[in-house]
């Protein structure tokens, strides 16, 4: 359905980046849900770009819910959430609609729209919306973590540069929530911020590794074959700008082990039956088993760099030089895990609600 | 929508391992397209087992098509295609419902079905299903390539053991696509086969890497956000059994690229623009560019392995050992290839159809 | 979605009047539902053709479910219920390929599929394809008398002749479930089938309304605007062949009623709510309100009649006459009776698993 | 999916009648449509209220795009059409939290939401959400026109006074689309409102009829079975508030037919093939036959009235009186045909961009 995701819960995004305003559509949510407006404006907090090797446009995402929430709850009926656009310098990206950026979506958006398309500041595909996902999943969030689940993604590498796996996860994920540069070691931080002080120098960007982890999810969610609790996350997850790869568990890993390796055994303590280990990350033949749901996405390096590159203009069809001007991330792997949280949330919400009713995440 | 996939042309699943009949649905093909019977037949001998590293069990997979084919041609209505299971050796599996085997879908079902699943050689979760996914991939896989759109799959590895990269893949797609062990080079075929017959004579399996690759597919399909291509193909992807991870492109490869690396430049002849690299694997912004289509997909090794394993009494929530009996794989990477090429076959089928509408196609 | 219906629970459909088989898929009933043969064919009992006002077409109907039921009992995964066409005659029908009985779908078939739609019978489009929705409906009634729902649908007119109207519901509503000619008051059977058996001895048909009640379904169920109960139950009805017509409640009349006639007061014995009058047949802003859901559907003559009737050559576009040869109904009132109970309890189950979870019916 | 409807193209509709913003997002219509700002801003007009027979609650409805539209044109991508609430007057609604008003959906409301609704002027219920149906609808009007297909619905009856039928189908539909009180025969209005008026004078409301007429829609449009164009219809026209009714053709009228006369005789003039009546409403079996498509909706007499009314406390479950204070139309059968028109343009959007193409309607 385009730019409308979810069943139970569903969720439309709209706007572009130099448009009036950005939004989005909860539609679904049980009634009766308070909203914490805290902590929707922590978590767009933790999306907005910080220091040097963030981008220089400033924008305030002062959110306004237009409807939906009736005396600090949830009615039950579609919450929208609209966030206007401030910081626009439109002029900055005037010759877009001629050459495209390598690596961008502005010659496949104009294989689609035919010229059409805004393509200011790449219009509707770009990163800005991530603001109002933001926004939403934070609502989800908020649910969930009433129902002990709990979602933690943290930066698994930037350029190379490792932080430590997750040992206590419930731990671990609590501290990452807050954070504007999610990593388990804190010297890790320094390490990776100074690769991407190093790309920024040159004129370039650098890429990374995000792993998410959620606690609390019961098992016997999702669905065999298409509607996969790996088919659901992954749909949703490669949605979000420069997401190239999705694995769940062991993922890759597993191309090298052998079976017995791989299988998680069994074990009870006369009650609850979990495993020993968890290499399938949560998920066995599509359905979560109870045990934490663990999975990587690979996130590119943004596209937007200073150094001059080689594209074409679309127009004259004649070979062009590009040099990019304006605000630019050298580096969106930290913004990136607020939009994985809420995604993930998203997901959750709707999953739980599609199983146990609509009520039961009021 | 649970077993039932796609918008313009959807494809629903249903069936056991044991079961009567297992088939599949295709809805919104367009009338007028030609069933090749004969290409059919060949992708489900591609998917059926073959020699030492496949199990002994043998489904002569008798598809008959009993709705929406009239005169040799679709009719544009429902197309049913039905699967006889005749070699099913039930008594194998009793024990299935009480005593889960580690790394496939039982503990999970019991978490979501409480106890009424079909628990015989994993009922509705087991690969079985993948016999009528084939038979109507290989429809759609008939119906692209009358527009010159062609799917292939190697075994990019197995147990470690590494086939060569694409190289030309117009003569690359071709070779494999009738392949029941599909190698780029020909002596690796030898090598991989060694290592799952290693594993199988420990009562243990292997995993691997497939690597897809499509050419021919127009630039400006797919949409921004939540059905990017990636979104869609990788939701499609995950609902085959035994993939843990998808990634398009360079995919992980990404992390440790700078942005001026993995960023592909454009360039044209005056008439076409194409990217010098495919870094993105055709894909921007979640939009095809007209460069090839390019993912890789992690195969976990199988979970049936005839090493005793630990696991639980789910009825008596006890510590229990398990020995599995029956007909098992100790490699599914090869059989997954042709399921690989017909679920994108399907999805690719779809995009098209609610682009260029329902028509298209026929 | 084409021949699928229902978010939560759905409902696929497919084949052709003389195709191989016909049938349908049920996907997402609770597990654990036990599946009552004998009620399933009851209701393809009163669905087949009895007496004189009926075609001679004589199926047996043995249908048979290949998957989602074990040991009696729904398994939670794709119901697939089959039923094999036997009595084929496809000669009487050759000339449908070319000149287009009126009334009937198969000029617009040939709009819509250029040719290749299996004209004979009607195809896809016949009456036939009611048998698999009336036994999918028959699960579907089942589990919901378990809560308490109860549905009935009585003739309320044949070619003017008119049933009595509803007086007790309940007792009503039981009387009517098994019946293979379903009216209120037993006199008026002969007058209407009077009236059908003379319509067939002038080579004609006749029409008719139906009126179904539904008690028993809780408030609450529903959306407003888009997914009111009213839009989704007319969107499933008005799939059934020759219904042309579908009001709730006062329906029409409310056109010629003011507020205050039309409103239905509340009140109250200190427990429950509930209106006076049902004037809005148990569905306030698209949701119900706890009273009993009531609605008529006008169903059009048969348009297969034997009469000589003007139509046109659609190849070589000259106009023609057409006699109508073959087995046809003189009324299929009463036979769609059943089929609309089927309907109504396919979208209501559907509605109930989305409001209170995938277990609820189980 | 509740507040979204449609495939290809979809609606998603949010907002409450005394919240800040109402609105809907149009998704998937073609890049490159111009807006008409004036022919949304001619329906708005039309829907709003006007001398004595509606309500004095005077909204300007000035609408806002906020996204999907860049220099005055469609970009392809999601179209955010805002309306603030200017005129809202919470205090009149307040004991609607607790004594329900007959006829309205506060009560079902209280049963599904549980308190948490927004009660205030009918919350997310309210007649005022229709304004971004119709702002959508116009666009979706304007694209149609282009493609030759027009809709005109006017007042068939209001409180049992007809005005004539349709004869020239396109003269009279052009006459249509521009007016606030849609008749045929100019005269008819007088006694409609005459009628009105006396209604209101006893403060009380009346009810009516609408018929409609679509010309230029091209044959073989719709699906069999559950998506056949009436069923998608009438999904969407029941989604109208006070809309109880919807018939096709000769809807109720088949009832007292026969064959000989329902069935629409085929004729051709060697080149176009027609039918030579039209009593199928242009469809058959679901699907279109290139003639005009017509339809009739019942409309229940406004719920709103000032009589004194029997209704309930839903918080101490004791039987009440009501008297409703307030702003009210004692008649919204005018206002309901341009909201008529909205959404049958919506809806033949989506069939056409689903059948040829998302780029058709461009």
């Amino acid at each position: 359905m385009k730019n409308t995701f979810g069943n139970s819960i569903s969720y439309t995004l709209f706007g572009e980046s130099h448009g009036e305003e950005i939004g989005i559509i909860i539609d679904g949510l049980a009634p009766g849900v308070e909203i914490d407006e805290e902590y929707i404006k922590l978590q767009l907090m933790r999306r907005r770009p910080h220091g040097k090797i963030s981008t220089a446009r400033q924008e305030k995402d002062e959110y306004r819910i237009v409807s939906g929430v009736f005396e600090g709850k949830s009615t039950g009926t579609p919450i929208c959430i609209l966030i206007p656009n401030t910081s626009k310098k439109s002029g900055d990206y005037s010759s877009l609609a001629e050459i495209p950026r390598p690596g961008h979506a502005d010659f496949a958006a104009e294989c689609k729209y035919h010229g059409f398309q805004d393509y200011r500041g790449g219009g509707h595909f770009s990163g800005r919306l991530t603001a109002p996902i933001v926004a939403a999943g934070a609502i989800a969030q908020s649910v969930l973590k009433k129902k002990g689940i709990y979602i933690g993604t943290h930066i698994k590498s930037i350029a190379g540069k490792k932080d430590r796996d997750f040992s206590c996860l419930e731990d671990d994920i609590k501290a990452l929530s807050e954070s504007i540069f999610p990593v388990l070691c804190e010297a890790s931080e320094e390490i990776m911020r100074e690769e991407a002080e190093k790309a920024a120098l040159d004129g370039d960007s650098v890429g990374g590794i995000l792993e998410c982890a959620v606690i609390g999810m019961p098992g016997g969610i999702g669905e065999p074959w298409f509607d996969s609790v790996e088919s659901i996350l992954s749909h949703a997850l490669f949605s979000i700008p420069a997401v190239k790869g999705v694995e769940f568990g062991a993922g890759f890993g597993f191309s090298e082990m052998r079976g017995s390796e791989a299988n998680d055994a069994f074990e009870t303590d006369g009650e609850k039956i979990y495993t020993k280990t968890n290499n399938n990350g949560g998920i066995n033949g599509g359905i979560t088993n109870g045990m934490p749901i663990i999975f990587r996405l690979a996130i590119k390096p943004t596209p937007s760099i200073f150094k001059e590159q080689e594209s074409v203009n679309m127009k004259t069809k004649e070979n062009a030089s590009l040099k990019i001007e304006g605000r630019h991330d050298p580096c969106i792997v930290h913004r990136a895990a607020p939009v994985v949280d809420a995604v993930v949330a998203m997901v959750l919400c709707d999953l739980l609600a599609g199983r146990f009713g609509t009520d039961f995440l009021s």
